[in-house]
């Protein structure tokens, strides 16, 4: 099983602004063969510390999503203006783990 | 929920020993009040970084098995060898996260 991580960094009132557009997401990545469950992680200590956390079956699996018109699709949904905050406030990096174990 | 990430660096050779441990581990923790599941991440960009990764039912119940008996006998459980390596070896960094939508 694969994670993939994606950091944003968003200011403490525009992240309130981003899970609520995750909340209401078309949910077209769960209908995605090879996903396992989507999460949105926030910082205890840092509110503008958000995390996307996805698993996946595979590492290919994600992969394919990525390219996909489903991905797109699900970008082109997001506000353009909070699209904007999130893009000049961010600090995104994404990283990708095995899972080795549960 | 609540997420508790325990970020471990360690050689790649010790991780291998470590993901081995936490595989014949005594799943003292499953049985715990409040858990919802846990498993360890390794970086596929380097395997060196090794996350420890548990869901909690709120952050309470988290800290509660910190301080239980049951963690502390998981710990005393680790081959002494093998502690000492990742003690000293690793940067230990522990963060937690409100998971706020799935």
């Amino acid at each position: 099983m694969y994670v993939s991580v994606s950091r944003l960094r968003v200011e403490p009132d525009h992240s309130a602004e981003l899970i609520d557009a995750f909340r209401s997401r078309a949910h077209l990545v769960e209908a995605f063969d090879g996903v396992e469950g989507i999460e949105v992680w926030q910082s205890s200590t840092d509110p503008s510390e958000v995390l996307m956390v996805s698993h996946w079956r595979d590492r290919a699996a994600f992969s394919a999503y990525m390219e996909s018109r489903e991905h797109r699709l699900s970008h082109d949904r997001i506000d353009h203006a909070l699209a904007e905050t999130i893009v000049l406030e961010r600090l995104e990096h994404l990283t990708g783990y095995e899972v080795v174990a549960r």
